[in-house]
């Protein structure tokens, strides 16, 4: 009996040891590989967008909008298919009856609204459009924009399907913000039996000094739930030695 | 244009002083919600569990272990369905071919395992089981247990099926551990369109000193992504008051 | 030992009439019941779209041109929500790596094509375009309409968020095609714990006299599945009748 | 104008001829592709289950039992993996608040029923149990066996999952019955980005002369949505073919 304790205490302390080790199972880019954006768009990216008072210093810590101009380029180099997965929000989504508190934010400060899904007066430039300098790599014919995503997590688009219908079951993942969109996409496609890497540099989040740190949280959920963390360096180099 | 510049200036610290004050949506208990609990299972809770080394600090300073019991005892009193998500692993998990930096360790470690899904073979007791002294509030003929989820969210069970058959709209959501499992079921649960409060201290994470945070990233999202965020204390009391 | 045979034999037998006489849930409209159409659009309703050729005669029998028209009526008058879900292909789309018999020739054939989720081009009048009668029902700023769905279910739009979102969880279903879309979204919503009816002449489907009958297999299905099984005119009774 | 039209009336008469030859896109063998099973169960195949009175005719005309075992076998043969998804209720399950048709009938007659998720007493042997001739083929250490799906489809357990941890991306369907769990199981598989492929006479369904024909029902809606339909022997000589 006692000897028995002895042993579950050594083997509760071997599995401290180990967790405290966590394993990073790596990342291999092959051809069933895609690079996944989530909101590249002003609200998010330019100076001008609803949130750049809380997410500003992040991104430009991170230079976030060069390492998301990088991973589009990156696609096009090594021929890794892009998709795009955007935040849109049409008059009849403010008439929801609940909503998170982010969700309600979103909603009051008018992030991400277009007048409708049929429509695309008043985009142009808008909160809601791409970032300039992101059109070329979006617009080309290639890359593949999803419907857009309504809560944070592609579970209410198609880009799981997308994704499926191209062959692709590896996901480099980047965009914005990290511990919401970028996190939820990294949730669901984990669920859907993708294999996943998060870029942490290509993204960014609302960091309150002294209250909340978007991104100091999504650090830590993108090193525990992904296969591999790179920054946009690495993926470079890790990309480069593939090919 | 001066003017517009100016405008879009106010706008955006506006938007951003709306950020930082980050509004609170609420949640009213009514007669269409349920209690959620994930993972209430040895692995976490008890100090002979795999995990204890990492949750072990968390789970004592938030008293989780009283604090989850709270959680099915308020059920039971106010009426309120409880539904238990438990995690297992069986043989044929062993087998897959890719897996996330947790997901990996979880395997390495035979966090949760369990022969098979027609077996209860070497259950009792084991990390798996309930932890014993929620034996009896789960096995009370009135608890249903779902499917066991397979990574951290409800998206490989039957929760979200269970809880529209019961008529609920809205969830308290409790268990372990915060970031993974908690967190995955509550973003998981917002996206099919649940009102969803979590209880802070019902639940704990891995903590490592000077490495890891996941119960500071928890509160981080439990505090954007749900419509609030109760202490079991302050839930007893939204739950007596509406009475 | 002989009397378990027997008592056996009796219980199959029963449960055969029973079988034989499937039970009918019936379906009460109520504050949280909606309205949902699918593919009310040109290439399935109208005589020059793509499929008149194999739907025309199922189209007229039904009078389902008339009878989606009185269902987004019936909305109207009972203030029930309507919410639409369309078909639509892109550029993109065509890029599939495989497809099951009915989607290659819905991309063969130029069923539902757009130009692009961002780009209303050449979208008016189309065969992806609403029917033309339709139009003041769905743009009258009250129906939503929602992300098009890409194989024939809402797993891959934003229909049930919508729908949760407005506090639904009652469906009465019809629009286009019957054992396809029409029975695809009736299996999901049924799957996502709605309760559902679906209007049996508000809809139609492909029909090739002595090869194929999609009409008549939508019509089992939907008696097996749905919680009842309504006439345009039997709905407009009982719509009345809960006023 | 007139050329207009007549080149309309041409087009929608090439799409009718195009849509009366349905394509048939085929379905390769390949090292990605598995078998799955549905409800291999008692109470579908077996004469004491309580099924039998309405399905047992079917199931004798298609050879049913025995294709299905030549499923199982052909897996074990060409070493394609294979998985089951069963249907089970607990005492939990039958308080639900509502449910369509056949689940208000199922329920009735006790179909599939089981005591409880964490206990197998009284299971063995009951409708609810594997037919005792797969029992070899299923509890051989190799078949994955994924938690119950609650309603038709896997939208509420995790073969998707099991499904993509494996590397499988191709699916040849067979078990019960053709006209609700297995379509619904190719339904949701083909939204979630599988090929698939159903063996007809591997499945058979409810039917009541003059009634109900749900195996029709099925035949129809498979050709049109799966990429291909095998009888089990086409199947055994494609798998040889292909080794």
């Amino acid at each position: 009996m006692k000897k028995h304790i002895l042993s579950l205490i050594a083997m509760v302390f071997l599995a401290g040891q180990a967790f405290a080790q966590l394993p990073d199972p790596g990342f291999t880019v092959d051809e069933h590989t895609a690079i996944v954006i989530t909101d590249p768009q002003n609200d998010f990216l330019s100076p001008n967008g609803v949130t750049w008072g809380v997410v500003g210093k992040s991104v430009e810590e991170n230079n976030t909008v060069e390492n998301i101009e990088t991973l589009f380029e990156l696609g096009q180099k090594a021929d890794l298919p892009v998709f795009v997965s955007p935040h849109y929000y049409y008059a009849h989504d403010h008439k929801w009856e609940f909503e998170g508190a982010l969700e309600a934010l979103m909603h009051k400060i008018g992030m991400f609204d277009r007048k409708g899904p049929l429509t695309t007066e008043n985009f142009e430039g808008s909160g809601a459009d791409w970032l300039e300098r992101y059109k070329k790599h979006i617009n080309n014919g290639k890359a593949v924009v999803t419907s857009p995503h309504k809560v944070y997590g592609p579970e209410t688009n198609d880009l799981v399907l997308q994704l499926r219908k191209r062959g692709i079951n590896k996901v480099i993942l980047g965009g914005m913000s990290a511990n919401l969109c970028t996190e939820s996409h990294l949730r669901e496609l984990v669920e859907q039996g993708f294999e996943v890497a998060v870029v942490k540099d290509a993204t960014a989040a609302a960091v309150i000094p002294g209250k909340i740190d978007g991104y100091q949280a999504a650090l830590v959920n993108f090193r525990m739930i992904a296969s591999h963390v790179f920054t946009t360096k690495e993926l470079e180099k890790a990309i480069g030695a593939s090919k």
